[in-house]
């Protein structure tokens, strides 16, 4: 930094066509502050007025309330600039200027800071401008306001004081509306609420207008440290700012008279993209007119009949911004005596639709290219909404809700309550739409499952066995809903308050976790030919490859015509299940005998072995990442009396050893149990069998001339030696296949890094395996100690609370779990270059875990079906982007 | 490194009470050469050899079985030095010199590498050798050893081919046992022999002396890449060695005649610690023939009377090594025709009782200083030994094992079985001793616990209640046996063998696991003055400050008297327990009611209050760490459908609500649940009533003229937010309850840390923090994904299989948990200079991993009130131990 003699530049004047500062300086001007000098640069009608940038805050919070040297002076150039625009003088009592003054920070911060409008009326230009404008009313009314304000924000004068002033003023004067009050009756108000501030303050209000604005801005600068705005940017992580922008800007007025209005409008209709202005105007009324209700206002097409001319300018602003900005934009106006004022521009949110066809639009415009449309225009939760039925999102649901569970798999969906997978499966041949309600599912339920619009559950997690099989399916489920009782007997389920039956109408909505009574009208998804031109200008730009967790032939062809580039995560334990095949991993599990357990695992091969052919013939010519068995045996032993008591029989066996058996097998604390490669080691036959199923399987496919890529998979590896020795079953069952077949087939060994050790151990694992894939599930369970399955009792208390930013099981916390990943990236690669280096978990398919992954230099991501689109999305937008993003979730303006 | 051109020095030659090499080149000589070159340069009688470095080895290796330049000519100078030593040249037909080679690294690998005895006979020196000891028999049997040796060991011949043949020879000649084969048994069998050789190598033994030698020596290189040995060291995690020297010794004889024998003896009794000779010899025997147990040993005392005058000179010489070696030493010596020979020395390995008596005793000889008594004499695992009851080291009683559970807390107990607490409680009134036999042990059984004299469970881990308690309490405990089965109903456990009924004595021991039958007898332990004065030494050299784990007054009183310096864990759970107070914390968990819950907690303070009184006051002076609650609350509400009746009854609840509220806090894995500050957070009224009794009995206590250091600990942190809100309660508490009383008292906030994630975030949980204390069990369960209860089923495995070197909840992980540790400590100091940090898991007890803690930097260790002393005499060695130790649990020689 070099030190220069001139006194740096405080305040950026604009207005008339010109500016001093423009879009580019958020962060010196904030996101108002540097929009309105842009527009005013384009030529677009802003009121004249100028910003004090932020670091001229940062300047007053460090010296105490002190101004830096020279900045008085720009601040006084800036009101003459106001003034020469307007031709009108601050504090003029025949005609006064009017300004406003306004924070923005570079991130917006709704609602945190203060503003105060009005500014420049006092007991002489009060009647100037009631005069000036014809309108006592309006004046006084003006008045109040400013004295209101100017005691709330600058004084600290509680807001109560004066609402109870114009409330006992209604009363004697029997107005029932503020807008029922009379200009004398306002008149008397301000004489009321200027007691009220003497009283408070022990002086009067301040009548000298440059008095007035300089403590305004003072008041501004303040609330960059009060301690809603700090608790706000601790809360949303927001850091590295310098403070807020002030901007001082002539007011304009809409309730000036018929010729007067002030409105809201998106440049294209937000629902469905139609290139067409929308939203809505009042005449003769100002903007807190319109958020206060008090008037309905008119759809923005009218306003082509009431101000023809208006409606014109409007239009070809709304064009000129858009080009400009290259976004559909959603803006603020006014029009005083019949002429326009832009107040705001700010990009517009849109519904997935409307956001995919903007973008197409946008660009079949040539008003935006192909790269922005990617990086800008669309969000990957927009293609989330595209992919799902959702319900529209101005429906008011709220007095219906029955309770909230974890938004398990998105989607909405509307059903009759039934209570089992076979009623479901019933009702569902019978030609109606149920929704399976149960407290948790198990694979048994499938069917039923299968059969319903979406599932509900009372108990269990984002992991659960409801959740896992719907997102897979893309159906929607909410699950863990605590609040709903559910009673399988009675076929019902209460919240206590309202109890649904079997048959009784109810909506879930699996992307917000909401379970609604009744039916709640459904949007269905349609995939236009709009989605296909976006994905391959996606494709363009995607610099990170995108699997797919897919257990079935079927989900991996659904993933691959979403682009999946290979299955990242084919999950093994539903092939033990099914009436044989349980039968015989039944078998396996209680028989003491080796030689009863090696007859059950040859009886199992065969259909692991199918089932392998079936996804590779689907993956033709993509890698398939099969992970062996993972969960732990217990889970595929029966609980209940009935079921065991069967099992006994069937294997000729007392009921008491498989009670005994299902029992010694128990765990206080299975996800930390005997599971993932700890049953490799201690039962590697285990292993032995599912490699050997892989390996024949790919034999087969690979001689029916497909091209076949597997990729064995070592779960839940701690140590090294855990996975050399998984390792070493694989490569000699390959080599086994391979001799009895005379052929051999090229094959990777890896393993899923999902504990905290395992990533810190990277580096020795690493030596042997040709993969890694961060199964981010277990490890975030395992980095945070939290249960997923248990978490529902505090984390939500967590998020709402701000103790965390976002739930980790959906976001990859990357202070925690993702430094862990990056250690283990580092580590690894650095002992073993080919190395190739995956996620499977959950995250692979959330875009800021994505955008993560891509930066800590991750070859693929892998996620269900559902959100390869959005994955991919996702990581196209990653690449587009240099470096992290703002470290908030605040937009930038 | 400067190059130099003189030859590598690659042969130690020694003997003649000169020696080239010393006991400090155990690195180049290996343990056994660099002894028997110390022994000879002190001017021990023994035989003369030279070793090869391991410098020679590792050139062998590398180069393909080439020896270095230089070698050949050291190695026919150190055969020089022996020839002329003895007075004999090797392959001499009339008197031959007989030489060993044996290998020997820097660790000691027992039984991995190979030797050959007797080189130097052939067809022709054999006659020699017997014309000039007059022993034809024992000239072939000589030769006949050699022909076996060498064609194992050199060429790989199967040795049951050897075996065999003397096998068809003594049933040929109907000889019992090889000593009743005559002289020409023996020489038919070296024709036998030399048969089989030529047969399985196609070349006749080889005649030329020197060629024995060099093959011999290569097949000792080749032996430390053999399978076996290259295994080994991977297990024992063996690293930076360079291969393993040889020796070549001449051989002596202690089989020529009655003036001749052989024997091992210790320089002091390893049992008792007695200052006097102690072992056994053979007269007229081989080393061989003691291991073999043909004869009978005879106490070496009576090698007094057989050969006074041999006897004096060893008593010498055991003298003398003492002196040079500063440690009690285990010897092997041969007399050969009169002349004594040491062959091998070593430190002794002896009991806890005895390692006591010899370091006070060695000191007060003059022998060592008290640096090397605490330094070197005294393991930390005898000090266990000394605190605890154990059984006979020589004891057998593999028959009567009944099953093998956890080791769960130290010490030997003998009692009659019985299988409920009241039992045990009642059965003690009578006097009897009982071991209460439970599958799992609750807070009702405390009475039972406390009146057993040890306690077994077949089910829990190592932190299980039955664990967890007993280790308090010093109290034998093995837990988790599951090859037993208990049955409750019938007063009876079985192992599937032998069932062990009510009243049936059974032993166990808690330091290995063994559960017995029967009474074995036991060993009490005796702390004699001699116990104190060690420990006062250690006190000298203690570097890093020893707490102690306790919950109660008693514990603590105990950890003060062991040279505790405060606590570093108060547990406060069981403050809940207790009639009145299970009560209250059971209406607190289950009442809708804040007013309710206000009302249980303001009773359960003053119980509360009540116990820390006790504590602090025991701990006058001391700091005392409190942690706040950390269970789930479902382990506080009854799971029997008896008690949840009762409790209905009693709270005046429907009985469904109760089971309802018991399911619904339920958790799959509530290691990972709702729990530690989880509960403070979700329940701050919690958090509030711990921190009010504690800072209420702090300021009673204070005004009673104690000293009171009270320090809050805040448990299962995951996040800094979390650690802010509980200290924000707690200082909170503390300003009401000291503005209340009108006093204050200083007081600390701290936390746990115990989650991967906490030790990342280290640094910003620091910035508020007053102390971090490692929670090791859980950071270990999370770091691995191991559940401790649950790990019984795969940990064994992975021990004895070596996955893992050491059981890591017993033996800090220094790789993972032990870098996460690290971390924390840098992170966490970084940001706060004046962070104090210590560990409070059960690894604060272990010795490697107090060394650990010193290495890191850790301010203090805390352990249960038993392992006390072992954590400070483990923290002294640690201090005056330079740098991490030898990489392997081997000793050094």
């Amino acid at each position: 930094m070099t030190t220069t003699t001139d006194t740096p530049k405080y305040v950026y004047r604009f207005g008339n066509g010109r500016a001093e500062g423009d879009r580019n300086q958020t962060d010196l001007l904030g996101g108002k502050g540097a929009n309105l000098n842009e527009m005013s640069r384009i030529g677009l009608p802003v009121p004249p007025g100028y910003t004090i940038t932020t670091e001229a805050c940062h300047y007053y919070v460090d010296y105490d309330g002190d101004w830096p040297n020279g900045m008085r002076d720009q601040v006084r150039e800036g009101l003459r600039h106001i003034e020469e625009a307007m031709g009108k003088r601050l504090g003029n009592p025949k005609d006064p200027l009017l300004v406003s003054v306004r924070s923005g920070a570079a991130v917006s911060m709704p609602g945190m800071m203060d503003s105060v409008l009005n500014l420049g009326l006092n007991d002489d230009s009060v009647e100037g401008l009631a005069k000036q404008t014809g309108n006592e009313r309006f004046a006084y009314d003006a008045y109040r306001r400013l004295i209101d304000m100017f005691g709330d924000v600058v004084v600290g004068i509680d807001r109560d004081r004066f609402e109870n002033a114009i409330g006992t003023l209604k009363e004697e004067q029997k107005a029932e509306r503020d807008i029922d009050l009379t200009a004398d009756d306002l008149e008397e108000l301000v004489q009321r609420y200027k007691t009220i501030y003497y009283e408070e303050t022990g002086e009067p209000f301040p009548q000298a207008p440059a008095e007035q604005l300089e403590r305004a801005i003072n008041a501004v600068f303040d609330s960059w440290m009060n301690e809603r705005a700090v608790r706000y940017r601790e809360i949303k992580n927001i850091t590295g700012l310098r403070g807020t922008a002030v901007t001082v800007q002539a007011m304009v007025f809409g309730n000036t008279g018929d010729a007067s209005g002030t409105g809201v409008c998106f440049t294209r209709n937000p629902a469905t993209g139609e290139n067409e202005l929308y939203g809505e105007f009042l005449q003769n009324a100002q903007g807190e007119d319109v958020v206060a209700g008090i008037r309905t206002p008119r759809d923005i097409q009218e306003l082509q009949r009431a101000m023809p001319s208006i409606y014109e300018e409007l239009q070809d602003i709304c064009h000129r911004l858009e080009a400009h900005y290259g976004e559909m934009q959603d803006l603020e106006f006014t029009v005083q005596d019949g002429s326009l004022y832009i107040l705001q521009t700010r990009d517009g949110k849109r519904t997935g639709p409307a956001a995919l066809t903007i973008a197409v639009d946008m660009v079949d415009e040539g008003l935006i290219d192909e790269e922005r449309a990617v990086k800008v225009l669309v969000e990957p939760d927009h293609l989330n909404q595209l992919l799902h039925p959702r319900f529209d999102a101005d429906a008011d649901y709220d007095d219906d809700i029955l309770g909230e569970g974890l938004p398990a798999s998105p989607g909405a969906a509307v059903g009759q309550a039934v209570f089992s997978a076979e009623e479901a499966e019933r009702w569902n041949e019978n030609g109606e739409e149920v929704i399976l309600v149960r407290t948790e599912t198990s694979p048994e339920d499938v069917g039923g499952m299968d059969a319903a619009e979406g599932i509900l559950t009372s108990r269990g997690g984002m992991t659960s066995h409801a959740a896992v099989v719907a997102r897979g399916w893309g159906k929607p489920c909410v699950a863990g809903c605590d609040d709903i009782v559910v009673d399988h007997e009675q076929k019902s389920f209460t919240n206590g308050e309202v109890t649904v039956e079997e048959g009784d109408w109810i909506s879930i909505d699996g992307s917000t976790g909401d379970v609604i009574r009744g039916q709640q009208p459904l949007i269905e998804p349609e995939l236009t030919g709009s989605f296909a031109r976006f994905m391959s200008w996606v494709d363009k730009y995607q610099d990170i490859g995108v699997r797919t967790n897919a257990d079935t032939a079927e989900d991996a062809q659904q993933a691959l015509e979403f682009g999946a580039e290979g299955i990242g995560l084919c999950r093994t334990e539903h092939m033990f299940f099914g009436d044989e095949r349980i039968a015989e991993m039944r078998r396996m599990i209680l028989s003491e005998s080796n030689e009863v357990k090696r007859d059950a695992l040859d009886a199992l091969r065969p259909y692991q072995r199918g089932d392998f052919e079936e996804i590779f013939r689907a993956m033709d010519g993509h890698p398939v990442t099969i992970r062996l068995l993972d969960p732990p045996l217990h889970e595929f032993l029966p609980t209940e009396a009935d079921d065991q008591a069967a099992l006994a029989d069937r294997l000729n066996l007392p009921v008491e050893a498989i009670e005994e058996k299902v029992e010694s097998l128990e765990e206080f604390n299975p996800m930390l149990g005997h599971r993932g490669c700890r049953l490799g080691v201690t039962r590697p036959e285990i292993t032995r069998m599912q490699a050997r199923a892989i390996f024949e399987a790919a034999l087969d496919v690979q001689a029916d001339g497909i091209d076949v890529q597997p990729e064995v998979m070592v779960p839940l590896v701690a140590t090294a030696a855990e996975f050399d020795d998984q390792k070493a079953v694989i490569d000699e069952a390959a080599e086994t296949v391979f001799e009895a077949h005379g052929a051999t087939v090229d094959y990777q060994v890896g393993t899923m890094i999902e504990i905290p050790r395992a990533a810190l151990q990277a580096g020795e694992i690493a030596e042997a395996a040709d993969f890694f894939s961060f199964g981010t599930n277990d490890l975030t369970q395992m980095t945070f100690g939290f249960s997923r399955d248990d978490a529902g009792s505090f984390l939500p208390h967590y998020v709402d609370e701000s103790f965390l930013e976002q739930d980790p099981f959906q976001a990859l916390d990357q202070d925690g779990v993702g430094e862990l990943v990056q250690i283990a990236v580092e580590r690894g690669t650095a002992r073993n270059e080919a190395l190739k280096v995956g996620i499977c978990g959950e995250h692979g398919g959330e875009p800021s875990s994505v955008a993560f992954c891509y930066d800590t230099g991750l070859d693929y991501v892998s996620c269900s079906p559902f959100r390869v689109p959005i994955a991919r999305l996702a990581a196209a937008q990653a690449a587009l982007t240099e470096g992290p993003g703002i470290s908030s979730d605040g937009a930038a303006y």
